[in-house]
This record gives C-alpha cells, sequence and structure tokens, in this order.
C-alpha cells in the first residue's frame, strides 16, 4: 500500500439541506465531487441562493483538477457559475447533467470558457492519480451516478442521491452489480445520501405514481394542468405518453418546464409524437377536454406561471371552471403557505385541484432511498468506513446509528460535518482538523453579487422596526449647526402624533449639552445623538428601530 | 315565525386559518361568538399578532351585547384585549377558557374593567333575545363547548373547535345525545369546524398517545423532556400521571407552560401528588432517572425554554448525553425550519429526540375531526342549512361538498367568507351584502400598536435591497445648495467600490440641472433626484432599494 495521506473534506452539504460539495484530495491532487447551491431561509432577507465558501478550494487552486458532477439538480450543479468564476478548472458529467450545466453557464456568460466533459455510465475515466467509475443509479432526475473513486488507498463509493427504483420509467436500471462488485472487491468507504433516513420501508417505484396520472387522465372533463418539478423528467415523460394516450394535446408553459422538456427531448429521454405539442397560444383553438398543459410553479412561488393563472394574470393559462390542475410533487418545508395560498386561489376558480394528501395512489414519490435501500447499499457494497452524507445534522446522526448497527457490512461508522478534514491513510481513518467553511449570500442570482452578513443583519433589523434617521448640518468652518435637526423614518411606526417634534427636540439638547469639540468629532456626536434617541424611542413606543445620525458638512 | 331578520356575519376566520369571530345580530341585538386572533405570515415584517378588524362592530356599539367563547385556544381569545379596549361588553365563556381570559386581560391592565361570566355546559343563558345552550364538546383542550343559540327564527348551531373523542382523559364526554335532540327538534342552520375536512376517516382518540407515552416513560433510562402546546391539559394531565407511575419528580419549565398547569390545577383538571412537583432549581438533585420535564417550546420559537435548552442556553434545564426530549405535538406550517434546527442542536447535544415521525403509536394526534366526525355531527344534527367555518377557502370548499353530497341530512349548503352577510327570515337564506373586513397588524403584542400596511410595505422593500438616503443642504433664503449631496445606505450593498462617488455625481448633475424654481419645490426636485439615482442604481447593480430624498433646510 502507498504512503501518503487520503483526504476527503465536505465543503458544503453535510449538516445542512443543499449545497451539497466534496473534495477529495491525494498528495497534490484534488477534485470536487458535486457544486450545489441551497436555497436561502427566510431570514436571509434579499437573498436569492447560498453558495458553499470555496476558500480551501482557491487557496489550493493549483492543486484542483476539476469538479465531478453525480447529476443535475440545483442542489449539486447550482454553485457551478460562482466556482468556476472563481476557478475555472474542467467539469465531468454525464449527457443529460452537462446539458443542464450549459444552460446555467450560457446565462452567467460562462460557457466560452469551460471545459465540460462528458462521462458515460459504466466507463472509467482518469483524473490525475484518480480512476473514477461513474455507476448508473436512480432518481427523480434521469441520468444520475454515483462515482466509484479509486483512490492510491482503496477505492471510495460515493452514492450522489438515488433510490433504488426497481422500475424506472426509463428502463435505465441501478446498477446493483457495478456495487456488488466493489463490494466484494472490497471498499475503502462508503458516503451514502440521509435524506431519507428518517423513512422507514422502502421508497415507491416512479412508476407508482403513473396509476394516479391513469384515475386522473380517466376521469378529467375538461382541461387538465399538471404541475410538477421541471426536471422530473419522468413525470414529464409520463404526462406526455398518457396525453397521447388520452387524445390530448400538450402544451408547455413556464421557462423552467420550457427548458427542460426541450433538453429531455433532445437528449431522447421524451419522444413527443408529431401533432402532439401545441403552443400555449393555440391552447383556445382546442377543446377543453383535449388539452394537457405542463405548467411550472409547484412551491406557489409569486412570479410562476401556475401562480400567476391562479389569480387569473397568465397570457395563455387561463384556468376555468371545472378545469383540474394537479400538482405533482412535495411541498418543500417552508414553502407551505405560498402554496396553499395558490391552491385556494384554484378553488375559487372553481378548478378540481388535485394535491398530495396523503392517499393512495400517489400523486407524487419521492427520489431519495428509504431505510431498506440504505441497507441494502451498505449490505452490498460492506465498506471499511461508513460516511453519511447530504443531510442535517439529525440525518447524518441517524443515518450513522442505522448503519452502526450493521455489523456484518460496516467496519466503523464516520459521523463528520461541512469543513472536516476525513483523513485515510495505512493505518486507519480519523478527523484530522477542520478547513474554513461556510454559506456565501448571493443576491439576485448574479453570480459575483455576494451580500455581506452585515447587510443581512442590517435587512433583519430594518424588516424589524425600520429605521430613524436623525440629520444635522453641521459648517465645517465653524462648527456651528447650521438647521434644526431633521428627522426622517421608513417602516417605522411611531404611534404617537407628537413623537415627531418630541424626537426632534431631544436630538437638539443632545447637542446643546455637548462641547464645541464633542461637536468637532462627527463620531462622538452620532453615537450621542443615537444614544439619546434610542432611549427615548424605546420609552415612548418599544421599539427598537434601527437609528442611523447623519451629519451634513456644509 | 316573527317577522324579521337574523344576520350571521363572519368577521375573520372564513378563509383564513384563525382570527375566529362571527356576529350574530337580530334586530338591534348583537351577540359575537369567539375573538381569535391569528399569527402573522412571515412577509408581515414586524408584525407579532393579527386581528379582525371589527369596525362593523364598532359602527354598531350600541347593539353589541357581548362576546360568547367556545373555548380557550388563542385563534378563539387571543384578539379579546384588542375588541374589548375599543368596545368593552360583556364576555361569556367556560370557567377554563375564562381563566385564560383572565390571565390575558390582566397582562393588558384590562381585567379591573371587564365584565366576565362564567357558563357551564347545558345550562343555558339569555342575552337580549337569544338564549344560549353551551353543549359540551371534546377538543385538544379542555372546557370546551358548541353553541346552541335560539333566535326568534330557529336553533342555529356553532360547534366551535372540536372532535368526537370517544375516550377523552378527562372523561367529560361529547354530549352527542344534546346535538341528537336538537337535529329531532329541527335546526335552522348548522356552523361547522372545517380545520381537518382534508382527513379521511377518524381523528384518534387524545388517549391514543398514551401508548407512546407508556412507552417512552418504560425505555428512558436518564432526564426525559416533553414538550407540547401548553394548553394541550390532556397532555400535561397525562404526562403528571405517567411521572407518578414510573417514579419520577416533575418540573415545569417556560411561562406558558407554568401559568398553564397552573390553571389547570386550581380548576381541578390535573391533580398533582404531594411532592410531585419540584423547582426547576431543585432538578439537579436528584439522579438523572428520577426527572421529567414540561418544557414549552415546541415551535422552535427562538427564545422559548426548549430552544434555549438545545443550545445550552438555559439556566435550569441541561440537555446531557442519553437524555431523551419528546415533542408531543404537530408541525405548524411555516415552523419546519426553526423546529428542524432545534431538534438538530438537541441531536448535537446527544440527547435521543423523538418527533412526530408518522410512526405509531402517535407522539400527537389532533384535536380537530375528520371527515367522519364531521359526518357524524351533521347527521345527528340534520340542519336546514349547513355553513362550513373555520378554514382556508379549500377547506371551506371541501366541507361544503362533502356536506352537499349528504343529501337526506342537509337541506342547503351556504359557502361563505368572511365579511359576507349572511341573512335567515322566514322565507330562506340568502347572501345579503357584505361589510367590511380584514386583518389589523399589531406590533409587539401591545393591544394598541397597530401597524399601517403601508409600513409593512417598507419594511418589506427595506428587507429586499436596504435603503438608499441622498442628502443636501438647501439655504432656505437663497435656494442655494450649500454643500455636496451625501449618500447614506443600509442593507444595501453597492457592490462596485466607485459608487458612492458617481451616485454622488448624479445627485450633482441633477440638481445642476434644475432650475431655481424646481429646487424651490421640494417636492419636485426630491422626485427628480429619487428617478435619476433609481435609473443609475438599477443600471449598474441590478437592485432596488428604498431610495428616499431627503432635503435639509438651512
Amino acid at each position: 500500500m502507498p504512503t501518503g495521506k487520503l483526504h476527503v473534506i465536505p465543503l458544503g452539504g453535510l449538516g445542512e439541506f443543499g449545497m451539497n460539495c466534496m473534495a477529495v484530495r491525494w498528495g497534490d491532487d484534488i477534485i470536487v465531487i458535486d457544486a450545489g447551491l441551497m436555497f436561502p431561509e427566510a431570514e436571509l432577507l434579499g437573498v436569492d441562493i447560498v453558495v458553499p465558501d470555496i476558500s480551501y478550494l482557491t487557496e489550493n487552486r493549483q492543486h484542483v483538477r476539476g469538479i465531478v458532477l453525480t447529476h443535475g439538480h440545483e442542489d449539486h450543479i447550482g454553485a457551478l457559475p460562482w466556482i468556476l468564476s472563481e476557478l475555472n478548472v474542467p467539469v465531468w458529467g454525464t449527457e443529460f447533467s452537462l446539458a443542464y450545466v450549459e444552460d446555467k453557464l450560457d446565462e452567467h456568460g460562462l460557457l466560452d470558457k469551460a471545459e465540460l466533459n462528458e462521462i458515460t455510465p459504466g466507463e472509467r475515466f482518469k483524473i490525475g492519480p484518480f480512476t473514477i467509475h461513474p455507476i448508473q443509479v436512480t432518481h427523480s432526475l434521469v441520468n444520475c451516478v454515483a462515482l466509484a473513486v479509486h483512490t492510491p488507498l482503496g477505492v471510495i463509493i460515493h452514492t450522489g442521491d438515488f433510490k433504488v427504483d426497481p422500475t424506472p420509467t426509463d428502463n435505465r436500471l441501478f446498477d446493483l452489480h457495478s456495487f456488488a462488485e466493489y463490494g466484494k472487491e472490497g471498499v475503502l468507504a462508503l458516503f451514502q445520501d440521509s435524506t431519507n433516513v428518517e423513512r422507514k420501508g422502502y421508497t415507491p417505484s416512479e412508476r407508482a405514481v403513473r396509476r394516479k396520472f391513469d384515475e386522473v387522465f380517466a376521469h378529467t372533463k375538461r382541461r387538465l394542468f399538471i404541475s410538477c418539478f421541471s426536471s422530473s423528467i419522468h413525470r414529464l415523460k409520463l404526462a406526455v405518453e398518457m396525453a397521447f394516450e388520452h387524445g390530448r394535446k400538450i402544451a408547455f408553459i413556464g421557462r423552467s418546464m420550457n427548458s427542460s422538456s426541450e433538453i429531455a427531448e433532445d437528449l431522447g429521454y421524451i419522444e413527443i409524437p408529431e401533432g402532439l405539442l401545441i403552443h400555449p397560444g393555440d391552447m383556445k383553438n382546442y377543446p377543453p377536454e383535449r388539452v394537457c398543459v405542463m405548467i411550472s410553479g409547484t412551491q406557489g412561488e409569486p412570479m410562476s406561471a401556475l401562480s400567476r393563472a391562479a389569480v387569473d394574470n397568465h397570457k395563455h393559462a387561463k384556468i376555468e371552471k371545472g378545469d383540474t390542475v394537479m400538482l405533482s410533487s412535495r411541498i418543500i418545508p417552508g414553502n407551505e403557505k405560498a402554496i396553499y395560498r395558490m391552491i385556494d386561489h384554484l378553488f375559487r376558480r372553481e378548478a378540481h385541484v388535485i394535491y398530495d394528501d396523503g392517499s393512495s395512489p400517489p400523486v407524487h414519490v419521492s427520489g431519495h432511498g428509504s431505510q431498506e435501500e440504505l441497507r441494502l447499499i451498505i449490505n452490498l457494497v460492506k465498506p471499511k468506513y461508513f460516511v453519511p452524507v447530504h443531510g442535517e445534522y439529525r440525518q447524518l446522526k441517524l443515518h450513522a446509528e442505522l448503519a452502526g448497527a450493521m455489523h456484518g457490512s460496516v467496519g466503523k461508522v464516520m459521523l463528520i460535518e461541512s469543513g472536516d478534514i476525513l483523513e485515510f491513510d495505512e493505518l486507519g481513518a480519523r478527523k484530522a482538523g477542520r478547513i474554513n467553511v461556510g454559506r456565501v449570500c448571493i443576491d439576485s442570482g448574479s453570480r459575483t453579487d455576494v451580500v455581506e452578513d452585515l447587510i443581512i443583519k442590517d435587512r433583519r433589523h430594518l424588516s424589524e422596526d425600520g429605521i430613524v434617521l436623525p440629520i444635522i448640518a453641521i459648517n465645517k468652518l465653524t462648527g456651528r449647526v447650521e438647521s434644526s435637526p431633521e428627522i426622517v423614518t421608513r417602516g417605522f411606526s411611531p404611534g404617537e402624533d407628537g413623537f415627531m417634534g418630541e424626537a426632534r427636540q431631544i436630538v437638539m439638547q443632545t447637542l446643546n449639552m455637548s462641547s464645541s469639540e464633542e461637536k468637532a468629532d462627527y463620531g462622538v456626536i452620532k453615537e450621542k445623538i443615537r444614544t439619546d434617541l434610542k432611549r427615548y424611542i424605546s420609552k415612548q413606543t418599544q421599539k427598537r428601530p434601527l437609528i442611523m445620525p447623519v451629519i451634513l458638512e456644509i
């Protein structure tokens, strides 16, 4: 066995949901598995996306050989524009994943300079000292792979996102055989998706929704609107097939829905029979019972096509009494209110709305494996070390417990989080320190608009109680106060009528009681004004607006 | 039958979740059923509670005879301080509901002036032309009633919140007989709780959680922390009983948990055996396997006892490795992130955490009746008119459909929303116009701190992109600009370094290119500055901060 140390360092995704990114290092060579984003929590005001802090990579920029993608979901590819603009390294991914990546890089003007390498499940390729074997897995997206990375110390397997779907709609089976073979030969470490570790049993096959679709297509008398995640290629395919069988034309509405279905058709994942597809503008020319619309907006996003249709504010998508709207998706935590608000509007339009109410057959199934599938893969792979990935802390912990109980199949469980350095050598594995990791907040989707913590903190403060600005003019020659203080506020409710006058008095008093030295030191006088005004406001209104004194030099 | 019109007017709760409040009017007499609040959605920045607009009541203040409460939950009593401070009318409620009300009014300094009248299930009382019969129902709270209101036109029944629990923990049974009797005699209208209309079957009895508690108490080796809604008196009772059986002392931690358990004990809903209760500060004197702690904070509220304990920031509640924390509650939509964040922290403390993962026996059951219970009450009551209450629009609609299909038991279904006037007379029932209703946003829990829409809109704007204030000093005598423009920002990230200088230039240019008439009209010059700066900022940064020009007269 060669001497040397293998480092595996998660830069994101372990201890948080999303922004999956993991560095694998042998000596002077680093590869990165996935480059995902995270959608911000509500308290990150004005932040559009969150990406991992990649200072470990930029500090080692001469060693980073490239990024290998497991599949094309945002939490695995969404940070690519940000990372590539800091560090333009080659990217490897399957045909379908790269199609999404191309779209994304194009949007950010990064496509021309990017080096994208297509990989094929089952075909090995080399990056530096690593030989990488992409293994076909099943998931809610198509063309997804796990990665077996041959390192000088042994093989490590990263599952990516997966479920073990025995009957995938595209008949591209989960490659159990490769997992089995690695298990026989010996695997150093297995890094496995923890997303659904809280669910008992097996996740149903993607085909389970077919029965629901069957039922809905059979019973729908008027227009049928179906909304699903635009990356749910299996669902798009199913909808196209069912529309054809039931004599309905199909229209795609929404930007992501259109681009996703185009990619899927180009790459042969969906076949749309001649004449089936119609332009949304032509829907009105067909009787309602002959139309099926695939429309984006399952999460009630305010500007999405479905949200706008729900309030009758979409050019083409007109939802009328007796139409059916099916939401073939899960409710992402945090979006409940927006989704139910949209559903309420659909009810008001007297549409028949079908959404996940726990009934069977299901209108949506998960793309992530449940406990029995996690156990199956562990039994096949029999790793020396088992490392849960992709999950909040409790999920990693539960996954560690699940694997820890499988004595015959797992040598040792390593519970690590983003930033931990997991070190392997000939003696074993251990946590060997930490690197700097964290979240970078990006505004307005542009790849470079980082929002600093202080600004988010300010926004949170502003959003609670608003802002109060006492403004005074000071003559820079004489040091004299040249105006009576002005007070302006936004987002602040002063309550009583006399508030403004009194607040002005307070500022005036503070000025009068300050020496001319104090008045000459703007820092000091501002702080005095802030303190006095804060005390007054807090006493009068029990509120704590942001108070920002301004001195105008004249 | 007397001639006259009976009006039933929901002021809140129909078409929205919470803030249940309904006016019932015969001639010059109005009674109000319930006075609830609603917890604000995240986008209502800096708003603590939302209460119904009661202008209908204040405009008819001489006719309002009082408020009758069905039970003590916040969405039924929480607006009382707000309403009574506008309109101090008598309040009727059961012993337990009034105990909660007293606490609340006391906190707002309104208790002395309030007229509170205790009612008892089964004992009729009169208000003006109405005879009211409180009927005992079962729910997650204790001492809850439905109201049969005898009006000159017939009896209307308002269910309040209920489930039909065949085995309530306090053995106070759902009074099915009274519903049956009214059904035999004839009921004009039934107003029924729609909360769980989306659930099939029956809601399990509150006693179903006993099996889970049994299991947990039997298997817990160290300290046991149980969190539930502080108003879940059934759970408090259960926990007290189990702690006694299993030889654990019990401590209550958290303000609401303490006041709720005290009320329940005072009124005999919980019996705490001598010596069982310990002060939280004394916990450390008992071995871990002898302690059970009831702690508030099921929803991950940042300042709650459990959230603070989860990050080891609570004086008494120290959670250690191997301790068990059971969350006996549901996840209220919108709170997922906060709750899971708290659970993650508990996992990090190596606590064993039990939360609702859908497994059986359940760790929590709902307090609202499912479809079969709704059908049962309809079959018993056989109302001429059926009106769904308490629900978002889709729930009212689904409830209307459920009842509409029960041809033998329901005359006609009336689907109304908050603000609709439902009019009954000898000829029948109809919607007869609308009144003004709406939401009043209250800040900081004080009963009078209304937050105007404009202020919330400002806060939302501020929270997205921050604020930019160009400030100039103008000599009010000469009209001359006396300083170079100052620009201050908060919560705004300008991106490029040269931004501030250029922005100042823009303002300067605008000033230079304006006539002295324009400069004399502050409204005009402010608007010109705003427009020019907005264009510049939007071009440079793709952002839309709130821009607020300030002119200081000197």
